[in-house]
């Protein structure tokens, strides 16, 4: 293994160990330092990985030549500065999601990565997972008929950040995936929401995107919630499609039922309601399959599907629905007028 | 049974025969006329219930100077004309909600039951469904704390109507229960939402209230979707309540559970999950509950619980958010302001 | 309809006036007379159908020459007595399951009802589900595969009889389902329980039935359970199919999953764990194809489904289940060898 | 930690590596060594545990005189030779259930570990099982009533073994929770299966234990279900409980309702069905509390929860158990009976 891949991980909080886990179970590559500020965290990753070198300066990690790819697991108002050091170094480097906390810091690091012509991924988790996976590949069949509409709910109790609001904690997930579904950007962004545990920091909000399909995506994220719930139900005109990562043993079903158009001479519309199918997902760990598509991506040079540009879409979603927070919901485009 | 009240039904489509059959059930009134234009329909009530008298001219239901009460249950473009007309031959008047089509009509029919001294009612079943009930009682008892937002899913595929979209189809159940329980009106509305299957028919909004509380009310509303939803959270400070009208066993559901406020020193926010808690609901069907109260209000002169103004006030919503749909979003004041 | 097939109903307890309603939405049939010890049955059924006679005097039915057929929806005890007099009066005979209290008497009914050359048939409503029928249908198709076995779970609270025991009441529906869906019947019958609450009236048992195929059924029947539980499984050699008659969209689910036979050299077997495929079940009532059936059965002469061998095959379970009851368990053949 | 106890681990296949991650989680152990037949499981361990020693001749670790204790997670036919060889050499035992093969080995294990005054253990995890302590602690406080009967539910598709049939393989979880929180050693037993995918080798078995209180308890185990359930039901004279350990977010339910004894002059037992409550169960893995009395257990000198004697008891039951079998589900003692 003296070809592997060598992997520097910055923050050992939450996330980073489930990283540090996933490189030493994915073929080709190996953690060979970990950074973090607190000392028993890197105490705990040392007891259970003897062989990774610990450190609580992450420079040490850019400035190490024998380290090819760095992971940064860190708040995301650091990302830009930190994924910024680590291109500079000539590092390929995975930014945990968002990429960054604004617009311009995600252009920056994609322009970054291109001039240095190293690889930029954002951990978008979602995307390398099964059941997501499976349902973009249902759509694609074309058995969905027109997307209507996606309807998300992604709410739970509790884990209230305190840096930064339920909107880019959670919404990068559902932005990821819906962008990834409909493989599709937003004309515009809606954005309601409100603040009631601490002030400023909203901890429920409504996200609303329009596509030029004219198929509409609604997102209800919330901190503020009796049990974790995690569906997403895509509407189209023949079929629909639930995916409830919640739900152990159908995490995918397709509702072979659809409406079809008015008949001005019936009162009621006909009511269709069909067979309805759950495929079979895979039980790969998301987190694998994207630890091993940061490491192909490294190794062919191709862009990961979750790569530079699709972690600025995500941010520019944020960005828009920040602003129409701002605006107590009106309609926001997603890019901005050119400014003369 | 001779001091029965004797009702009359103008409209014998699907909710009407509901009505008479729960008439027949509640003690001290009785069904003597039904009328609709469809004579299948008369035929199938006199099948049912030989005693009943049926026509196909209202004015016969009208003019009967031995019915004391009349329900409306026809298309909403016509109530305020035959609840008008039947308040004004001196009837009480039990109307099927919405209460009227705009809020000047819906004025205009408090003002008459008001100036005929007549009862008027409208068909909000649901305050009378006792899980709903059952949730306002915990309300009221202060365990829930201060109400944060509620947040409801009403949704399920097809009957889409061809003369009122799915706000004014689904929406009079969620603005009546979210008033019965906040006990109070909103200050704003907003609704943003989509036409799939009718061209200018919206099958899909979503609706937001603002209160004077600071809480927040939104509603998912649709005619497209895989299955029935009928799920309401009501978030607390102290406790959150879950009404989900499709479960069978447990309707209402309290957790026990809340969040603390920000502990600067700690990153994140203390997680408490606690015990769940279910009451029993009585299995009282919500219109029989209804009905009863009709009659009483009728004996007594006391208003019902879904007296006209009740029936008002959510027209002013359903017509504050038809404005807010045509302004792509953004906030309606609830009450108009005074025009100079 | 001068030629519809009148019909007498014996007991308006629980299920009798289901029935009578069922005999009213059927085309071809009417309820002209209904009997019962209790006036206030009797006044609740005059209350609704003010065109049916009513009598405390069952004699009244059998002698009425007007009369076609009569339903016997009576304690299991007098089934044999008045179904008997029924058919021997030229009437046309439905009994409420289980079809007699004892084999001989059971025997005996059908017996009559060939000399009579009158149709006799048992209210195995379930054999009518549209469920049920789609789980034969699947059966039938093969694609199951052999039959394994069929676990049954049948279980709630409270609703105790004081004159039959859970194995009796609550039996002759699984017993009914699986004899129809394995289209034989069994060589053995087992059956375990205890008496919780009256003393000697089972109030839980566990019935087991051996096949000549080898294929087990094995049923939980209990009054005493948390919640209502209906969920059938049939496991098949290659797919397994669950009914659960609480699932409100979902009653049938096909697993398409199955087990290899073992491989000698792997330690553990393949676990292939594949689609699940839920089809479409009409909503039409059980009871209006039952009633549907009889009214045929009548008019041409061919047995209905559930005709009087079902329900004497039915009996012949149930009284073997007994026989092992007081055995503490041991298996008892299904029919009894010829005695000498 | 120079004082902590020092861990072999004898197997290293499915179960093994859960024992050594929760043995380096919890305070006052260290693995030491591992030992496997196969040598790519070794090297599995190594990379994950650098500092862990490994071999594929177990005697080395039955030798070395610096480790503490050993767990034993091999096939139960090799349980009573490696536990045996291990006391004898003076370790503190874990096994993996069952104990042992027969009550015969069983017995000489607890002995032999009574000689040798060690600690012996036996891995029912389930007895540590939070959610499992909940119930026990329920049924302790006597809210419950006297308990009438426990049902079981455990089945899934797949992972069928090959040297033990499923109630050896199953059974041993139902067997020691039932035992746990009933307090109780059974008078009889009864069992009942089918071998449908591996002659002889019993794929579905329903297992039924007697009390001496008269309480009852059926287990339902299988390898060939649709898919995993983990269900076990309480039914008490005044309560009932539910543990489902499927379920995320509510693994212990309540049924505040039972069932009053019958009153003669009402047809049908009242059913008073009241409110449900879900007591909150923290999250701490079973193991790791296993793992933790063990540790215990051993400082302490005082038995761990699942000592010897649990261990035999439960090897009882299921020899028992497979006498029923044999002689098709008669009642079979659980203690048999001195030979004269």
């Amino acid at each position: 293994m003296s070809d592997a891949i060598r992997v520097g991980v910055i923050g050992a909080g939450y996330w980073g160990p489930n990283l540090v886990r996933n490189f030493f179970e994915a073929p080709g590559a190996e953690v060979v330092a970990v950074c973090d500020l607190a000392q028993e965290r890197l105490d705990a990753i040392r007891k259970r990985y003897p062989s990774v070198r610990t450190t609580r300066d992450h420079r040490e990690l850019i400035a190490d030549r024998a380290i090819d790819a760095l992971c940064v697991v860190t708040p995301v108002s650091t990302h830009e500065r930190l994924a910024g050091e680590a291109l500079r170094a000539g590092k390929h480097v995975l930014v945990e999601k968002p990429l960054a906390a604004t617009v311009a810091e995600a252009e920056s690091l994609v322009a970054l990565a291109r001039a240095q012509d190293r690889t930029l991924m954002v951990g978008h988790t979602f995307v390398y997972n099964p059941a997501v996976m499976k349902v973009r590949e249902i759509l694609r069949s074309g058995k969905v008929g027109d997307v209507y509409y996606v309807d998300s709910q992604r709410v739970n109790l509790g884990l209230h950040q305190f840096d930064i609001n339920v909107l880019w904690d959670l919404g990068p997930h559902d932005v990821s995936i819906v962008l990834y579904w409909l493989e599709a950007e937003p004309d515009w962004v809606a954005c309601m929401g409100a603040s009631y545990i601490q002030s400023s920091i909203e901890d429920v909000v409504f996200l609303e995107m329009g596509f030029p399909s004219g198929a509409l995506a609604h997102a209800h994220l919330s901190w503020l919630a009796p049990g974790k719930r995690r569906t997403m139900t895509v509407v189209g005109s023949k079929q629909m499609v639930v995916y409830d990562d919640v739900e152990v043993a159908e995490k995918v079903k397709v509702f072979d039922q659809g409406v079809e158009r008015m008949d001005p001479d019936e009162l009621r519309r006909s009511y269709r309601a069909g067979d309805t199918y759950a495929p079979r997902i895979a039980a790969t760990e998301a987190l694998q399959l994207e630890v091993r598509d940061f490491i192909q991506a490294i190794r062919s040079g191709r862009p990961a599907v979750a790569d530079g540009e699709a972690g600025l879409r995500v941010v520019r979603v944020l960005e828009a629905a920040m602003r129409s927070l701002r605006e107590k919901g009106s309609r926001v485009p997603y890019r901005e007028k050119v400014r003369a």
